[in-house]
């Protein structure tokens, strides 16, 4: 998905919200929108917005270090989605539908990581999904039945990560199928924003239930040009690639086949270019 | 008000909302955020938003000549404003307390305004504010009993305009008042945002119930550093000064004395410096 004009002010929240991790300074806040701000001219609306995004990151590493602005946020996440894997397994355990109990948790992760950075409170969701009546708001396109026969024929499924403990409720996805086939689980090489990286993907337990690998991108999603040799490689063969959230759709949205969409849709040009509607949930076949 | 940080996404989002009722075109959309982004260094915390946004149309005005670009918008909302004049009125005849209901009633006019720029059904608003049951959301600080005292010994009331359409809302609350004292009203004098100028006050008849008189402000706030010698001498000089919505306030908000803010609480950046809440009603002396 091309960048949108309207995504230009969410580079500068964005940005804030990482200033204001890293320090309470508001003089250092205001540089790092002037330095965005010198960025603007040069963001095309031919690129993704992963792709200004990790132009923002250079400048702000450039300026900051390596800093990794929101490891404290990813290592609290990972930690309460460690304590409520018991729950969403015992969840899956009681569905009539197994697959789509699992599917539904994992986008409700997305939900989560969400709520962290905005003003939900986070506890509120976490019980919202545990209770027995939770069903996920709205279901946009939802292509299930078509997922389920594809994941059944794939011998091995990439599955692409989105962000630090969202990837425990992936984890309860992926044991849904890993027995039958070999998957890869691919996260960032660097830090991105919130998304998870090879150390969030071992505290979680990843490792035991697929092939952990970086992706080679230091983007918040899969921009394929930035992937490493190593990665495109396994992008190629797997025989179905399951990417999650809004950041690898807007990396990927333009290719075709193989890879099922797992998102929320968070945000109105997401919406418009997907055909969903805000709040809603998508599993879809591009 | 300082402006803060987080003004600053808010302004490209401002520029957006322009350049799309400019052109559909969104490589000019494009270029607005670009001459946009080249102001961010120039924006100094020290300054208040109008004084920022100010900045911001004069750009406009060099780049595309004086546009009015929410000339339709505003005409609009005084056409249909005026459409419920009546029922306005009715409604304040049938209250117990006509200056409590017209003063709710100039605070929902603000609220219409902010649906007109949002997604919010200006008709479904309407008509919640014409329901019998009507009462503002929240009242955050609402000093209702000083007002009325101070009101009562005021011999000129100098009222600060807001918005296009808003103004048929001020124009109820002035009616309750204007038959003791002089009351003089103040808009914008060149076009901001949707704010009302002279043309808006005539339309909707403010004329006939009180002085109209332009600030000689081309913010959408009373800056006052550019406000006119006339308008000046006014502002010193009258016993009371009712202050409309949310830009008035930014701009004034430093003042000492004689100035009743009135205005719904519709950003965090206002919540926090006014210690109310989003949502709120505020009357407020400062």
């Amino acid at each position: 998905m091309k960048m949108f004009v309207e995504c230009i002010p969410c580079f500068f929240k964005q940005a804030l919200e990482m200033g204001r991790l890293f320090t309470g300074n508001e003089l250092i806040h205001k540089e790092m929108m002037d330095e965005v701000a010198a960025l603007v001219p040069k963001f095309s609306l031919g690129l993704t917005p992963p792709e200004m995004a990790r132009e923002m990151h250079q400048v702000f590493e450039k300026r900051f270090g390596g800093q990794d602005f929101y490891k404290g946020i990813k290592d609290k996440s990972n930690r309460r989605a460690m304590e409520i894997y018991p729950k969403l397994k015992e969840k899956v355990a009681r569905s009539n539908d197994r697959l789509l109990t699992a599917l539904e948790l994992a986008i409700a992760g997305n939900v989560i990581d969400y709520a962290a950075k905005n003003t939900l409170n986070i506890e509120e969701e976490i019980q919202k999904l545990l209770r027995d009546d939770f069903a996920p708001v709205e279901k946009g396109v939802f292509e299930y039945e078509d997922f389920k026969k594809d994941l059944e024929v794939a011998e091995t499924v990439l599955y692409l990560a989105d962000n630090a403990g969202e990837i425990v409720f992936d984890r309860v996805l992926i044991e849904e199928f890993c027995g039958q086939r070999k998957v890869i689980f691919a996260v960032r090489d660097k830090p991105a924003i919130n998304d998870a990286l090879l150390e969030d993907a071992i505290f979680c337990g990843i490792d035991k239930v697929a092939e952990v690998i970086s992706s080679g991108v230091d983007a918040p999603g899969t921009v394929l040009k930035y992937c490493s040799q190593e990665f495109l490689r396994i992008f190629n063969q797997a025989d179905l690639i399951i990417s999650k959230g809004q950041g690898n759709y807007e990396a990927l949205s333009e290719g075709r086949g193989r890879i099922y969409f797992l998102f929320k849709v968070k945000c109105p040009v997401i919406a418009r270019h997907s055909g969903a509607t805000l709040g809603d949930i998508v599993l879809r076949r591009i």
